[in-house]
């Protein structure tokens, strides 16, 4: 018998309609809709597909075995996520086994800072496996933010808020746009940085971007407080250009 | 009477299943369906979208008034595009005032390095104004390229081919994915300096990705040739974290 077909599906970053046509048709037929989870949460993707799983398919949830964020990157990365995601993966191993597709459904794009790629690396070299690309979140929050990122020739980064503050404002004074993700308690370090790199005055704080409670507001306005999971900072390419 | 509503609408990268539930509703319904083309050319945006435009829509085509590449970015940035562009402006502005809805379809995504932004400055202001993201050409690419980008706490930059050689090999260094675009006439250049940076044997090439002719191919192997329009190079990040 053949195997199904493993397929991480990217969900888009919050709006139910930014999914794509692909998106919807794999979610609606696919025998198995996986994904990952929290303890005691429903999960950002399965919320956003809510309505689009197809009446056949059986949802597979694989659920962390914590409560709060682990840096994936740490130097501790635990031995004991990288044991959930082994378990995990046989998990979707089974179903495809037994000849089911499984699509798993992951928040924005799968391959951009994305958790699918510890399932496809332990399971793309055994399985046939495709990748349906989605909106990333930051794409959604320019969007909503009314603001065109880069153009021309920009140089173009995106940097994580958990770098270091003098690296962060280095990187920044190299590029003409930029993104900052995991914002979170280094608010206050990514604002210091900006404002070295004489950048504070463009930067766009964007919270829950094409979500519920939605939130765009210049970063110099806003509040110090720690930003909550959903909240990047944009800093739009050069301006101006007719 | 009330104006009409400007959308900015991503069409994504080539595949027309890689559109959003939102694009194609709103290609499908909005009296007006506007795109940017080259002389002679169907226009790639439009291209994609087609049989999704409303048996009640009106195509609204902005014809360039060159029949080559115009470095927008250059410091002789022709006046003539200029003007183009405000033209094209009036020509959408005549609708809007009319009380007609405008979609204007762009590939990839409407706020990333794309030309929807000439017509949003001209426009935006002034009438009722949604941008819908779109699943950008890099996206595309890695999917199709079965490459996860990056992850963790990875500094990711996009940098167009058209930068200093050098200057590309040192921002190259500083990050840990890229991607690098606009190739065309300067592959040689981009393969020198991700060979300077010690990259050229993680480097992927992708021409066409999620179209017809799509090619996928490390680049180390690449015949010498310039590259068309739609090629990307792939730099994927910080690899082999279980
Ligand atoms: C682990 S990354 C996942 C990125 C996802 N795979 C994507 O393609 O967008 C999570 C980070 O993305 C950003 N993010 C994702 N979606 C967002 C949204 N809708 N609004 C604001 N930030 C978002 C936040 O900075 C968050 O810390
Ligand atoms: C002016 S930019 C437009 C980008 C577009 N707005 C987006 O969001 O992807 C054009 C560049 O994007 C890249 N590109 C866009 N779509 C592509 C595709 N399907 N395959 C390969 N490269 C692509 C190429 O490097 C090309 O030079």
């Amino acid at each position: 018998m053949a195997t199904g077909t493993l397929y991480g599906v990217g969900v888009g970053p919050g709006d139910p309609e930014l999914m794509t046509l692909k998106a919807a048709r794999l979610i609606g037929s696919c025998p198995i809709v996986a994904y990952f989870a929290k303890r005691g949460r429903q999960g950002h993707a399965r919320r956003i597909v809510d309505g689009h799983i197809g009446p056949a398919s059986r949802e597979l949830r694989l659920e962390y075995p914590f409560t709060t964020e682990v840096p994936v990157d740490d130097p501790h990365y635990p031995k004991e996520l990288s044991a959930f995601y082994s378990r995990s993966a046989e998990e979707v191993a089974a179903e495809l086994d037994a000849g089911r597709d499984v699509a798993v459904i992951c928040e924005g794009d799968p391959f951009f800072y994305g958790s699918f790629m510890y399932l496809f690396d332990r399971l793309s070299q055994v399985y046939p496996t495709e990748i349906v690309p989605g909106i990333s979140g930051m794409h959604g929050c320019w969007a909503q933010a009314k603001t065109p990122i880069c153009h021309g020739d920009d140089v173009f980064s995106v940097l994580p808020g958990t770098m270091d503050g003098a690296l962060l404002a280095e990187r920044l004074k190299g590029s003409d746009a930029a993104v900052i993700m995991k914002i979170g308690r280094n608010l206050e370090k990514v604002r210091t940085a900006l404002a070295e790199a004489g950048l504070l005055d463009r930067a766009i704080y964007v919270e829950q971007g094409t979500m519920e409670g939605e939130r765009v507001e210049m970063l110099a306005d806003l509040a110090h407080a720690p930003a909550p999971y959903f909240s990047l900072i944009l800093v739009p390419g050069r301006q101006g250009l007719r």
